[in-house]
């Protein structure tokens, strides 16, 4: 195995603004499909349905950002492929109307969302018995701490489940800091984390006895991952993630 | 094998406005990138390179609607997975900026992309040696005969090759009419249809003995197909494609 390729996170933003950019044209609406997309292939690899017979839930807890959006999609994808996703998104985006098309979309797909004044709470489905992972989708690289209500008390009741229920975290895990990894208390600790476009520095302080890592997002050609000094990610086939 | 499931062009365009409307929410941006992920796939799982040693070139032809705009995303896919795709796109569509973007993308992805005033014609990479096969990407399900200029001749190009160069027809193969199938001279015979969403009722006219039939677009859940009366498709884990 090669040294871990990975980019810090001035580097990861401006990847992000170029792709984005007016000259690479790429939209927000294109990368979050295909981000979200790997993160749902990266559970059907780790969790196979076929292989967890009486268990097919999926719960994706959803921050207020673009971490966020990834989840609304990964959880579109999941229910597409036969799980059950239930989506706790407790802060609801305004940035851009189409946080709120991807909550249409979830609505269309009869996948549950969770708001604070149910009867059945977020917390009522860390069911071990039922719940295959959690997906960590709260915050993404621009985190910085301290965790704000009500993701703080969100990620102590995660904290304490995360030896029974398997944490797959989208790019950032909650609680670390994209470069210095765990920096608030509490923090979750990961047994998948799916790395979006190219692992950040953070992705070293995961061990691998415990956290499977992956690389997803696959929407960057090779000319542009020599530009930011990695070598491009050998993805098989149509394959949207790489194990690492 | 079941009877094969189409729906009408009716539904086929009432499906469209349904999932794209204010109470679904999906956007072009995301089906299209979808659609175009799919085809992709679908050409990979033909047209493997690890069985094609000498071959990698694909020839995109993008006509100026939808159908093309999914054209130009396989063509990204395709560049990501390895191929050497070449895009002939000789009207381009004013229709969104987005399309504009969509060629962005594959300026940045080093795609050559043709014009009519290039030294090097689109005829010339019609080359059974080289070319793995054609994308016919030129219109979708709303063409009306006759087909006009410059795709007339373009089509008729395609034809005195499609014995030597396999075409795979993205939705609807050009010439062909959505309910009635081959209605205008020239058209193509594909050896692949790629039908998006549902096969349309123009896909009981190809014979299975000379075009393998896929259905893509996987991104509607089942309680709506079965609305539109057909019964959900039997795809596997995160395949984007299904070989009927």
């Amino acid at each position: 195995m090669t040294a871990l390729k990975v980019v810090s996170s001035k580097f990861a933003s401006e990847i992000d603004q170029e792709l984005m950019g007016s000259k690479v044209g790429f939209t927000l609406q294109q990368l979050m499909e295909l981000a979200g997309f790997s993160v749902a292939q990266t559970i059907q690899r780790e969790y196979p349905l076929e292989q967890n017979k009486n268990k097919n839930e999926v719960l994706i807890i959803v921050g207020p950002g673009n971490n966020g959006g990834d989840g609304l999609v990964c959880a579109r994808h999941l229910k597409l492929f036969g799980y059950n996703p239930i989506v706790y998104y407790p802060i609801r985006s305004k940035r851009t109307p189409f946080y709120g098309q991807l909550v249409n979309q979830l609505e269309f797909f009869q996948v549950p969302i969770l708001t604070e004044e149910q009867s059945t709470k977020w917390v009522d489905y860390l069911k071990p018995e039922k719940t295959l992972c959690i997906v960590d989708a709260i915050f993404g690289f621009s985190f910085k701490p301290p965790i704000r209500e009500p993701f703080g008390s969100i990620v102590a009741e995660m904290h304490k489940v995360e030896d029974k229920i398997p944490i797959v975290a989208v790019d950032i895990p909650t609680g670390w800091d994209v470069d210095e990894g765990p920096v608030a208390e509490p923090h979750t600790t990961p047994r998948v984390l799916v790395s979006l476009t190219v692992p950040k520095p953070c992705s070293k302080f995961i061990k691998p006895e415990r956290t499977a890592h992956y690389v997803g997002g696959r929407f960057i050609p090779n000319h542009f991952a020599e530009k930011y000094g990695f070598e491009p990610f050998p993805y098989q086939g149509t394959d949207q993630v790489l194990k690492l």
